[in-house]
């Protein structure tokens, strides 16, 4: 395992490279330098006061612990029986696990034959489609499967619809006893719903760490329970973090790629109208991990506020791409559409593996070149000649790269995007740990079913009459 | 199979219900009448002139009745051995097959035993990722294996680096003879580096129609024989289609629900700033139909022109979004972040399963009053709260339902989108068929490879040094 420092660069989003349209000059960044020591403080300061404990998650050793150990107890029990692992939680509670486990097992895991992959196979049950849900019926076995449902609070309506379904499903099929030896509920230690059922039945626990929202929360355990059960190496990961702790404790802007790149951001967004920030790895593997990103990013800076008695809307919007899939679906748009972006490029410099492509057809001028060459490199010069055609229309690009997709630089990325998410925050002067925003939609749901104490919430707001068919067209 | 047309439902765009800072007013959408009929009639024109294909491929039967000659000539041949269909594609050559499969197969049917699916497993063969094609390599054994590989000119150099790859995985496994009968090539009818290929090795074709590009070919033989072969229902794809053909042969603006949909996305994104165009289906069926609509959204009309000496950059960006799933994660950001988007949401009106959530925990009040609910209703309400409260923040919502998802259905809604963006094209007054933007990432990467012709384009555009080491945080 490679355990080298990513590397930052951010050559391609200055002014003297890709054009004062869209880029940001030196002395723009320099501009920054003293606000960025201020915020550095007063996070500094927070930190120590305990009001953002996802910042020393990475030295939780006790934490990870407890994961080994329950691992380590429920395959004793289950040995050859933990055919699947069911991950029941939505959003924070799933994405971090869902880009981990997708970054760090095979591409094709949950088809690879029980003897080699040797871990359960995971799922995460995430939406509440009824056609989905019941489709998981169909492919797991209760006799053969561990749940963990991830719920903070217990309230949230998908995660315990499910949990009720898959109770149900699985006790009609094991029984109440065997049943409660197969879930652990990670949840906050000591009060909601969740903790409150765990407590009834009896059920093994993890802990939601209080204070931690679900978008900080990957290097909990909440994303490092199921990415231990898939064989991730999670001290790795945790070192991994560890080590950007140490690099992202500077007030030096130019030394600190989060801060500085919460900078780029903000000023490309508020100074020159570039409203959406996209990250772009070149490798399927890390697919998730944009996933993850564009929660951690909406959540935390998709905020309003009020400034002179105006309402300030703010937040860049957060765009997945895979390269170099999405050359061909969004390159074009990114060149010549709007100059509305930034593009980040997430670049691996090894991968795990290499394939020469065959020198076939040499008869052919429009293939023959390809053999001889290695897919590796194929991939590594169409991620180079995209960010040069991007730079060439004047688009702005960072690059950040790892030496190799692991736990250990995975860590480092997850740790380094929620820092400059939460300095980026400051410089918005938003709290990036709140979601108001989503509390309207979820008491029209509690209204729609009935919740007591919710009945009116609809009528009031909506009234009988929702659309008028003159506007629909059937 | 419901065959009901599509219900378009644009209330929620206008003025009256989100206000006139992200709404259209019906003054506004009226003005666009006369464009309207004047575009109708000159889209006919070149429909008639034959310069817009894609037009008339929903009654091309002799299509589909290729497709099925083939396909049951396969499976007479390769009977129980047909265990794995390999699709090698990039862009609009799997974007469509991935969409239909996923929107029409069982949510986990590669993780079906053989003798529940009947028809192959599907893999798509899209990254040029060496650790994912690795992974395809420990998954699928030649032996069981048909490929269909898709280019239209066999000059593309992902697919076809993925295609010499496994020509040799597959030959060095099963001999020469044997492949050729396990490759059908999806290409030109007449001329390019595939078809060439195709003649020399004598493989069965099947064909991309001239004129017709990748993003508007799902309903071509490029969509269709990979849904064939997945046990879909191409005749009823066909026929949601033609019925939308139909509907949409009218240049009257407010029956005409494709072009009312490009109206108020062109409007609302030159008049007031909405510059993304979220689409986000209640489905998880119909998450890769919002990938399929981000390519055809995306490389149509990111574009750019010269308008008086100024060059015009237009286009927006098309999103994807799943509810309910992304409620937890990007409507924090929709509702409360800037005034820049254009949501529509993809409404099921029946799925094909009912699930009783379990009246469990009843003493919980934060619980107890899903039971007795359908997941069902949960998810109809969590899509009709989460639609209001977006509207209570006035930011536009659309809404498309489908009766249910089949294959007439989905038929109509590709057809739909086409004509929209063709539409849209008009509006904007560029080439919604053409892609030069992506022109120049390929000759970069051509010349890094070496390909003859092409050695000296990187080093004239880029010069021997990319990246000043000062910008570069290590």
């Amino acid at each position: 395992m490679i355990r080298k420092p990513l590397i930052y660069n951010y050559n391609n989003v200055l002014a003297h490279n890709v054009g004062n349209r869209t880029g940001i000059s030196t002395e723009e960044i320099l501009s920054y330098e003293r606000r960025t020591k201020r915020i550095h403080e007063s996070l500094a300061a927070e930190r120590e006061g305990g009001t953002l404990p996802f910042y020393d998650l990475p030295e939780k050793k006790g934490d990870l612990k407890e994961i080994k150990k329950l691992g380590e107890e429920i395959k004793k029990e289950m040995g050859d029986r933990l055919e699947n692992l069911l991950v029941i939680g939505i959003g924070g509670s799933s994405l971090g696990g869902i880009a981990v486990t997708r970054a760090l097992c095979h591409p094709f895991y949950n088809l690879l034959p029980h003897e080699t992959r040797k871990t359960p196979r995971i799922f995460f049950a995430e939406n509440i489609d009824p056609d989905e849900i019941t489709g998981l019926f169909d492919i797991i076995d209760p006799e053969t499967t561990l749940v963990n449902v991830i719920s903070k609070s217990g309230s949230t309506a998908e995660p315990m619809a499910n949990f009720l379904l898959f109770q149900k499903h699985m006790i009609d099929k094991i029984g109440e006893e065997r049943y409660k030896h197969r879930v652990i509920a990670t949840t906050d230690p000591k009060s909601g719903t969740m903790r409150e059922i765990a407590n009834d039945l009896g059920l093994r626990t993890l802990k939601v760490p209080p204070g931690v929202g679900g978008r900080f929360s990957v290097l909990s355990q909440v994303g490092l329970f199921p990415a231990y059960m898939a064989g991730v190496d999670i001290d790795a990961l945790a070192a991994g973090a560890s080590a950007m702790v140490k690099r992202l404790n500077t007030d030096d802007l130019l030394k600190n790629p989060a801060y500085l790149n919460a900078v780029i951001h903000y000023h490309l967004h508020i100074k020159k109208g570039v409203n959406m920030a996209v990250l772009m790895p070149y490798s399927t593997a890390l697919a998730e991990v944009a996933g993850w990103y564009r929660q951690l990013l909406a959540e935390s800076l998709g905020k309003k506020f009020a400034q002179s008695g105006e309402i300030v809307y703010c937040g860049q919007t957060p765009i997945k791409a895979v390269g170099a899939v999405d050359q061909h679906s969004q390159i074009q748009l990114y060149r010549e559409g709007p100059e509305d972006k930034i593009i980040t490029i997430l670049s691996v410099e090894n991968f795990k593996n290499f394939l020469n492509i065959p020198s076939l057809y040499k008869e052919f001028e429009g293939i023959s070149y390809l053999g001889g060459h290695t897919l590796n490199e194929l991939f590594e010069a169409e991620k180079r000649a995209t960010a040069h055609a991007l730079v060439k229309s004047q688009r702005p690009v960072l690059e950040i790269t790892l030496p190799e997709i692991n736990p250990y630089t995975l860590g480092q990325l997850f740790y380094f995007y929620e820092v400059q998410t939460v300095f980026a925050g400051c410089l918005y002067n938003v709290n990036p740990l709140d979601q108001p925003g989503v509390e309207a939609g979820k008491q029209y749901t509690y209204s729609l079913l009935g919740r007591k104490g919710y009945e009116d919430v609809w009528k009031k707001e909506v009234g009988p009459e929702e659309s008028d068919p003159t506007y629909i067209i059937r």
